[in-house]
C-alpha cells in the first residue's frame, strides 16, 4: 500500500501549463492606475523583465521551462504526492485523500516554484537587483533563495511588525544574502511620507509593496517581483498540478475534487489549473478554493475592477475584491490576507468553473492538528485552510457513504509558525467574520473603470 | 546529471544492521551505578521494554524491522541522497560530494528513525507512557511525534532555559500531544531537590535526564527513552547508511570518506556503521566523526568507564568521556553537548577504525552558510559540523588534485535554529576551545571501575 508516490527528477515538467487559451471567454484588460487606460507591455518594463511580461499575456497553451530553471527545481522537485491513509482512518471515511506536499523546498513552501523562474528571467534580461516586499516572510525568503541561486542582489521590504516579531524568516533571507529593510523605511518617498505622518508605523503589506515598486521603478538595474496574483506567477505554479496528475495516474486515480488554499491565488492556481484544463474538455472534476472568513474575497467580494494595492500605485485589474482599502484583521495565515485575488482565478469563479468556500481559523487549526497527529507533517497556517476543506469533503463522503477521491495541496510546513499554534492551544484565537457593513464601505471606493 | 537519488518506499530497509558481531573485540560490560557490577537485562526492565533490551545486547548481525515501523518510516523514508553539484562548483574541487538528507522527517531531523521503533517496542510491551528529556527540543519533538503515531502518552522534561527560550520546539511537542514540563520540576525527587537548593535554576540536560529516569522508574506503566548513545539507538539509525549505500550503488559510486557530526553518536553511527561493515571486510573507506572543539569528547577525552549522566544515576559505560561533571559552554549546536559518547563509536575510535576531528563553531557556521547558498537547504547547527568536515576534505582533494568521493549526513534542517545564525551574522559567536586544565579536573572524578 503506497504512502508516497515519487517521480524521478527526469519527470520534472518540461513545460508550464498556461490556462489563458482555455479560459471561458476573453481576459479583461489590465488598467494603468494613472491613465485609467489599458496597460501596454512597455508600461510594465520598468517593473518586470520582458520574459515575464510576455508570459503575462501569452496565448500559448504550453510554455517551455528553461533548463536552468529545471536544474534548480531538482533541489526539491518533483514534490512527493502522499496518500493520507492515516488521516482517512482517523476520519473513518470511504474517501481516498491525496495531498501534494510543497513544504520540502528550501524555503519551506510552494513559493520558490515561481521565485526561481522570476530570478532566471531577470538574470537573462540583465537585471542586477530585485526589489520585493514580504509580509510574514514566506515570499521574501523564497525570492532571497532564488536570487542567491542566480547571483542577483535582493532587497526585501518587510512589514515592520513582522521584521520585529518574526526574526526566523528575516534571518533566512539574510542567510541567502538579501538586504532586509523594515518597512516603512526612509529609503523611498512612499516610506518617508508614512514615517513623516506616523513615525511609529508598524507598516503594512500595502506600504511595503509601494516601497518595493518605487525602488524598482527608480533604479535602472532593479526590477520588482510579486509572489502571487499575476498570470505568470500562476503559470509557474502549475508544476504542482502537472506533477500531481502524473502521480495520480501511476496509481490509476483521478480526483473528484481538487482543493487549494486561496489568498492571492497562486497556490490554488498551481494545483487546480491543470485539472481545469481537463474540466474545460468535459471532465467531471470539482475545483474548490478555500479562503479565510476574515478575508473572504471570493465569497463576499465583488467581481469588479480594483487597484492591486492600498496606495493605488499598482495596476487595476478585474478581480474579486473586498476593496483596495479593506483592512483584514491580523489572523495568523498571513499569506491569505489580500483584498483581491488572481484575475484568472476570479474569472473562473465568476464563470462557475471554480467553487469558493470560506472557513474560520479555529476550525482550520483544529484540522491542522488532526492532520499533523495522523500524518506527521506540521502544516503552515495557510495550508490548514485546504486541509479543512479536504476533511469536510471526506466527512461528507462518509455521511453519504460515497467513495470519493480528494486531492489537496499542502502548500508549506508550519515549523516556523509555531507561535500561531501556541495561540490556538492557549485559546487566544478568535474566529472572525468580517462585518458586511465594513465590506460595503470599502467596496464603495472602487475606481470607476469600464472596459 | 542527477541531483537527487531517490528510492521507492519498497526500498526502505527490511533490516537494521547491528555492528556488535563485527566489532574489533568484545564489548566492555555496562556497569550498575549502585552496585558497580555489570548490569543484567532485569536491571534495565524498569526503564526499557524487553524488545529494546534484547537489541541492546544482540549479537545478531541483521535485525528485522517490524512492518509497523516501516509503515511509519514511509512518511519520509527512504530519505533522498543528493549530489552537491553546486557546492562542488563553488569550491572548485575535483571531489564528488554526496549528502544524505535526514531533515525531511516530520520532526526535521534523523531522530525519528529511532523514536519510531522505540515507541513501537514500548507499545507492544504494554507501556502506556514514555518519559524522556530534551535539551534544545530535537529529541523531544521526535519522541512526541513517535508516541502520537503509536497512541502512547509522552512526558517530556525540557531544560527550563530552552523551555523559555525555544518556544517553537515546545509547541511542536504539544501539537503532537506531549505534556512538556520545564525542568527542574516539582514532579520528581530529583527536581524538588534542585529547586530547594536553587529555586531559580535554569536546569540542565543532566537534571532533566534524572527527572525522566525517576518518573519512568517510579511508574509501572511508564518507560524511559533516550535519543542517542545506546546500542539500540545506533542500530535503528543504520537505515541512513544502508539506504545511502544502495543509492550510491545506483550511480556506481562508493565513498572514500564517510562523515557525520558527533554528539552522543547516533547520527554518526547511522551513516557510518554500514560502511564500517565493509571496512571490517577489507574495504578501503575512511570514517570521520566531526565534533565541536567546545565539547571535544573523542579528541580530548579518555577511553574509560564513566557515568552516563551528571547525577551518577545512569549506568556506567566504557566510552570516550570528558568526565560526567564536565560542563560544556552553551554553544548553539545543543545536540552535540554531551560529555560522553556512544560506547560502540568509542570502541571504534579507540581501535583506529573511526577518525575523529574537532572543529570550532564559527568555521561550522561559515560552512553552513556556504552550503545553504549553494544547495538551498539550511542546515541544523549540529549538521554544520559534518559540512565543515566535507568541505575541508573537498578542499584538500583540490589541493592534491585528487578525485575523491565524499559522503556526509545532513542530519537535520535549521529553520527553527535561525537565532543561532543570527548570532553568527551579528558577530556574537565566539570560538571556544575547552581549557585542558578544566578537562583534567573533570577527568579526575571518574568512577573506579575495572572489568
Amino acid at each position: 500500500m503506497n504512502t508516497k508516490i515519487l517521480l524521478g527528477e527526469d519527470r520534472i515538467p518540461k513545460q508550464w501549463y498556461n490556462i489563458i487559451p482555455d479560459m471561458p471567454g476573453p481576459l479583461a484588460p489590465v488598467i494603468h492606475p494613472g491613465t485609467l487606460q489599458p496597460v501596454t507591455p512597455d508600461d510594465l518594463l520598468p517593473l518586470f523583465p520582458m520574459g515575464l511580461i510576455e508570459q503575462e499575456v501569452s496565448s500559448q497553451r504550453w510554455i517551455d521551462i528553461p533548463d536552468e530553471v529545471r536544474e534548480v527545481y531538482k533541489l526539491w522537485r518533483p514534490a512527493p504526492l502522499y496518500r493520507a491513509h492515516r488521516l482517512e482512518k482517523v476520519l473513518g471515511t470511504p474517501a481516498k485523500i491525496y495531498y501534494k506536499y510543497e513544504g520540502g523546498s528550501p524555503a519551506g513552501s510552494h513559493k520558490p516554484n515561481t521565485a526561481i523562474p522570476q530570478a532566471y528571467y531577470n538574470k537573462i534580461f540583465g537585471t542586477k537587483r530585485i526589489a520585493t516586499e514580504t509580509g510574514a516572510g514566506q515570499w521574501g525568503s523564497a525570492m532571497s533563495f532564488a536570487c542567491q541561486m542566480f547571483g542577483l542582489a535582493c532587497t526585501v521590504y518587510m512589514v515592520k511588525v513582522s521584521f520585529n516579531q518574526k526574526p526566523y524568516r528575516k534571518s533566512m533571507m539574510q542567510l541567502w544574502g538579501s538586504n532586509v529593510i523594515p518597512s516603512p523605511s526612509d529609503r523611498t518617498n512612499a516610506g518617508r511620507a508614512i514615517l513623516a505622518q506616523f513615525p511609529d508605523s508598524n507598516g503594512s503589506l500595502g506600504i511595503a509593496i509601494s516601497e518595493a515598486v518605487e525602488d524598482a521603478a527608480t533604479h535602472e538595474d532593479t526590477r520588482y517581483a510579486l509572489g502571487s496574483v499575476l498570470n505568470h506567477v500562476c503559470l509557474h505554479q502549475t508544476v504542482i498540478g502537472i506533477e500531481a496528475k502524473e502521480q495520480l495516474a501511476l496509481v490509476n486515480a483521478y480526483p473528484d475534487v481538487v482543493i487549494g488554499c486561496h489568498g492571492g491565488g497562486s497556490n490554488f492556481a498551481g494545483i487546480a489549473f491543470p485539472f481545469a484544463a481537463d474540466k474545460a474538455n468535459g471532465k467531471n472534476v470539482r475545483l474548490l478554493a478555500m479562503e479565510p472568513t476574515s478575508c473572504p474575497t471570493l465569497t463576499k467580494g465583488v467581481y469588479e475592477f480594483d487597484y492591486g494595492d492600498t496606495a493605488k500605485m499598482a495596476p487595476i485589474a478585474k478581480m474579486y475584491t473586498l476593496g483596495h482599502d479593506f483592512m483584514p484583521p491580523g489572523i495568523h495565515a498571513g499569506g491569505l490576507r489580500y483584498h483581491g485575488a488572481s484575475p484568472l482565478v476570479s474569472q473562473l469563479v465568476n464563470a462557475g468553473v471554480v467553487e469558493a468556500r470560506a472557513v474560520a481559523q479555529k476550525g482550520c487549526f483544529e484540522a491542522a492538528v488532526m492532520f499533523s497527529c495522523a500524518e506527521g507533517i506540521i502544516p503552515a497556517p495557510e495550508s490548514s485552510h485546504a486541509i479543512r476543506g479536504a476533511i469536510d469533503e471526506a466527512l461528507q463522503a462518509k455521511e453519504e457513504g460515497k467513495e470519493k477521491t480528494i486531492l489537496f495541496c499542502l502548500s508549506g510546513h508550519g515549523q516556523v509558525d509555531m507561535t500561531a499554534y501556541d495561540a490556538y492551544f492557549s485559546g487566544q484565537l478568535e474566529d472572525y467574520e468580517y462585518p458586511a457593513e465594513a465590506i460595503r464601505e470599502s467596496l464603495s471606493h472602487l475606481p470607476k473603470v469600464s472596459f
